[in-house]
């Protein structure tokens, strides 16, 4: 093939991808004066958040207690710019169809109000992820302190992501917590739905392979292992054949329930307080309190 | 220990490290003059594809209809350039015992007609991708746009590095293929092997553990859940007990096929179209069409 | 809201955050001049080792044998420079009670006694990790060359950091080895507490989801695939209700093994040389040597 | 010194630094929503302005004809929205006491009018800057093509800056010009002040230590080499002893002139067309067209 | 030439570089154990300061008065933890011969007091450069604003380096105080040795190519324009020929001086209070209190 | 102005600018497969070469002579690669015309030649370099140690890269030892011609503004002080008015002349051995061996 052709193919191949038809539904049209959404930012963000909450494990580390209010004070106040834009981008992002753009001051100012509102409930958001590092410590033997459960254990980092996009969810942040949980569902491989709610003392062990959707309800003092799926059956679709939206439609855990390794539990089901799941088994069922269920024997 | 005992274990370590029989098959002996494979200029391909692919998703994001025909032309410039650099480099990787080098302008000039190759199949590439996204978009009752599951969804991720991965072995490239699908495992924990053939509108959810093998057939519609694989059940040994190179061991699964989380298909055995797979399940012969299998009852 | 209510709301919340109560047990305080354990300088140090264990393929590529004692010499000059700082910096953290500091020349030297040490035993890891390269390429149909397993393959990076971690265990290191392990959990997620025993030609097919506890024993020749649970099945608690440390709760595996993915094998108990354990199955007793178990039929 | 000490002696510093007396007229006070100069983003404009002018010399390099649309293409795109928003922030940075922000719609469609204007005069400045370029050429036996004057020179590097920063001057930027001057003072030891006016066929030779003032008016085909200065001998001061802005008080030199190292020439005086300054000598009167003034002869 | 020849080339150059007899006096060795100075650290002091002394204006742009305790806060904490390190690293580096280290506990706190001391002057050092800002402020009819000033000007980020490289040199730092002055050298062509003494209100117009030699002393309300050299007219040697340290050999500016363009003035000579001294010239003796010198004139 | 005008004003500009008309001479064609010459590619060449003249003071610090022959020998193969490379862009800049490319292998052949010349020279480099340093030491009252000239004197940063050009010129390498003084310009103000031929022991204090000429030739023991400029005083046009290349222009300064600041010697003149010039004057005549010549007395 000569360098021409070479050149020819390009050309056309630029042509054809240019065209308006072949890039329908897939281009993200930007509006000149509208911020974007970035994920370094986000990562940011979420990185400010965990040196706000765990100081001197996360961020600048060689903090100490005569200095920590100038730090905090620093990260919030950062936290505060960089998520107010963030949130002005997703807004901006979800409401796609407004054709006179979205810089106005109207929506800034509502953005700032959800950051502030974020940063607000920050002290709470600490008291809970204490309880959660506190269930990791206590449920592994192998652990040594509440310092290396917080810098080393991927259960932290995804439960910390998760409680972030929760409560920016429930601010009406829209897109955000997504790109948040699935941070972590890609540094850690367990994914929960910004959408599920979870009690305090939570807590998974290895994780890789967690799957937490939408709708779940988890109370208090929950643990999962490894490749848990806590999903949906099935989910109604509508006269066009879509999924409709925001049906309940995955599982309700109780206090003090453990679902072991692999185990797959589906649909609206209730798992009642104190139940154990054994690994590697299919529930569709509600599981009465404090039952015990295990996979059927092997055979050799 | 004083630090003269330090400088003679490290000067001894050095040495046995150097000797020539230590490393051997360990070492990648580089001859002059050969461009060398790099994990970040791949990376750049794989951005620049995605880019070209989902414009204002990826890449430079403040990109409009306007100025969209001179990004995919600064674009598929860059991805021609970068392409046929790592082309030559898995070229030169792959003929390691050819004693003369091989910045020949013979294996340049196979190198620049690879990569024209990839380039011309991206607006096909970008027809099914479309059909992916629309899969993934209404198989999710949390999914809210398009614009959501391009920017967030882990399996588009999977999906794009496979299917660029899969025309890159269909042209010949050694190597390349298998880092840009070890690229998004590492990512999104789903590890599709680019020898896999797999239909339009395919789609996986959460996608945690998912492993497709290096001879399967999926047809279109098909849909999976984290945790399945799809597997080779045993393969064949040659007279030094070396496994024989090629022979198709991994599943058939026909079109609108679903399977669900940690179900284990494994061998060239058939599902037939519109089976549906239940989760944690080991299934070994074939799934007649329409089929609906699922696990023991667990006990109580 | 007004500008000022921010203000009050920003101002308000780090104070709450400041607050000595708030951060009891989350906060890690630094002791002016301690080094500081650096997830940045981990990452260097294991692609160090890399570099030096498999030259050419990782670090400086393009390396000849001419130059290859001029690269290992400065590769191991750099290791044991900045594997002493680290090991010091996790003496320090480990030890955080101690009012006085610790860059104490004791400690100091004691660290880089176990740098030193580390770097002596590379020799023997090398020749290791080539018998765990050699049982990943003879197992995989789809593995062109050796070159193409350590490049790509997850398995080795996962047992690389798994070796590397192990060793500095046994030196007495703490906290270093569980970062390292925990890094290659994140890129591959394959899950090998440092704690674990592990014999030579061991192999991870894909690996996602592989869970090896801290008192498992792995002979020779053992080969897992991805979703694999080596797990403990419940642990003795203390009279504060606290686990007791220490105690051996998870499987032995010996020579020749092979589990199928998903398995979940929890315990202590013995799987007898060359047993097969079929997928998706959970397993809570001994297994027999030669024995092959598998999952109950699924029904349809 | 104890640390107690340190800690007292910092927070007191940091108590007298935040007293708002100590910091009057040192302090910039930002406003939030506005957007801030950026050194780094103008450091990026400019580039961007050479890679348009000088295609292929800076940028990315690898660029030919058949692509140079498409790279002048994004490159233009970007020096708009990247230039609006230095513009906007300038703009900000000069209205300092106004009270209601400045993220105001007016505002932002002022700075991308001006933004637009500036491109709009780019092919004029490629034009003038060639003859730069074709006199530099001439002027020097060592130039050995006009790559070598556009790729190294630094009188280019000066002139371009110049050029850009004058014309954004023209449209009422503040501050911008300021600092783009500044950027090649720093690099090439050139001082040409934004406000200056100069002809076609301009050239430097060496350059450093070249001042060029305010309300210089230059010709065309000057030729100036390293040291000389064109200032102000003195200004007026109003009744509170400040000087009066504005008022031209730097020499005018006509087409054709040569000044040579070291001269000083100082105040609103005119140096005839075709005269020639010689080195080391203090100007401070009118120099008539066509003559030739030199140092009065050293003594030995 | 054969790629065996160059393999020899290179084998024997490097043998040669590495005899010990070619390096004497060119090379660094480094005791383990010892920081190193660091030019991007210092450079990194450099910039915290000046966002300390100019907040707004440099560092974190986006400060209010609201926050500014926090950054200052956080800027003061990290400049003495990096100040310290530096110093301690100038201090090992000038005591090259010491055999046994020198990371003692009592060298760490030495260099810990001077880095104290430095911050404590702040406060000071801040009220002088106030008042540097406002001479080149007034003295400058181009200047729109003090906030030009102290972005933009040459003289400030030399006069603020210099300041604080005197002081440093006052605590008996040793390498530090030059390195910093040699980075405004570089930057600005201004190149002030730390051992001037330099009153209050100075300033340096454009300021390319002025030396400021290590035994100056300037008053106050001194103003120097490019080019201005106040240099040693020559030195003692010793009896081997070596210049004698220490002795006053430059010369002595008192106040309400304004010296001109490329004027060179030499020896330790005094130029008396208002006295002014014209561009282009050379001079060598006493210049009386009032009085004003110029160039003989040109001729024609 | 409307968006719509943006569009039409930004289009129509990129139309003008994309016109070949109009970058005629500007515009640096790239042809495919050819290496570009790379600023970032030629800063790292200059600082591998320092690193190998002047161990432990740049590039990796802490070296000591037990693994300095291990980092020598890392760096001289880097410098061969990088340096091969460079030069293969140089020669393929200068033969632009050329229109099959020239990525040959005899090309490239020539370039490891030339690359491994200059390796060669390595070694009386830096005993040339050493005189240098003396020379400064010896000539500067306030320097305290070699390591303090070596580490922060610009005049060795000057000096250093024009003897690396020097030498590249030497070999027949276009374009790239213009580059590399130029660097030491812009960082310096030291502005050496790679032509210029310059004996040992040669020094310049402070620098800023010093030009020496490319037909320049100095003697041994030289000084020169800020602001001399060695240059042409004119020189011989051709028929097209275009000047002729090559032909001596410049001074010859003999052994142990002293040239003090801001002088201008201008001419093929020589100034004879041991001749003091003084500063701020203008030398366009031969001077006698030994004399001494200076500016008339300034008037009052």
């Amino acid at each position: 093939m000569s360098p021409l052709n070479f050149t020819h193919i390009l050309a056309q191949t630029v042509d054809e991808l240019s065209e308006s038809e072949s890039y329908k539904g897939l281009f993200h049209q930007h509006t000149d004066g509208n911020p974007l959404p970035s994920g370094k930012a986000l990562q940011q963000i979420v990185e400010l958040t965990r040196a706000i909450v765990f100081p001197g494990y996360f961020g600048i580390s060689n903090v100490n207690s005569r200095t920590l209010k100038y730090h905090i004070g620093v990260y919030v106040e950062q936290l505060f710019d960089q998520l107010t834009e963030q949130i002005l981008a997703g807004l901006c992002f979800a409401g796609d169809g407004q054709e006179d753009g979205c810089c106005t001051e109207q929506l800034r100012q509502q953005a700032a109000e959800k950051a502030a509102g974020f940063i607000a409930t920050l002290p709470e958001m600490r008291r809970i992820l204490a309880t959660d590092v506190e269930a990791a410590y206590n449920g592994d033997p192998a652990a040594h302190s509440f310092g290396e459960v917080i810098s080393c254990y991927p259960a932290i980092r995804a439960i910390s992501n998760y409680r972030m996009a929760h409560q920016l969810l429930c601010l009406g942040v829209p897109l955000i917590p997504r790109i948040i949980t699935e941070m972590a569902h890609s540094e850690t491989g367990i994914d929960i739905h910004p959408g599920a709610q979870i009690g305090h003392h939570f807590t998974i062990d290895h994780g890789t392979g967690v799957v937490i959707g939408e709708t779940c309800i988890i109370g208090n003092n929950v643990k999962l292992y490894q490749g848990v799926t806590l999903g949906a059956k099935s989910f109604p679709l509508d006269a066009d054949g879509k999924p409709i939206k925001g049906i309940p439609r995955h599982p309700i855990l109780e206090d003090d329930v453990i679902v072991y390794s692999n185990a797959t539990i589906l649909g609206r089901i209730t798992v009642g307080r104190g139940a154990t799941v054994g690994g590697n088994i299919w529930v569709t069922e509600d599981v009465p309190a404090g039952a015990r269920i295990v996979q059927t024997k092997a055979k050799k």
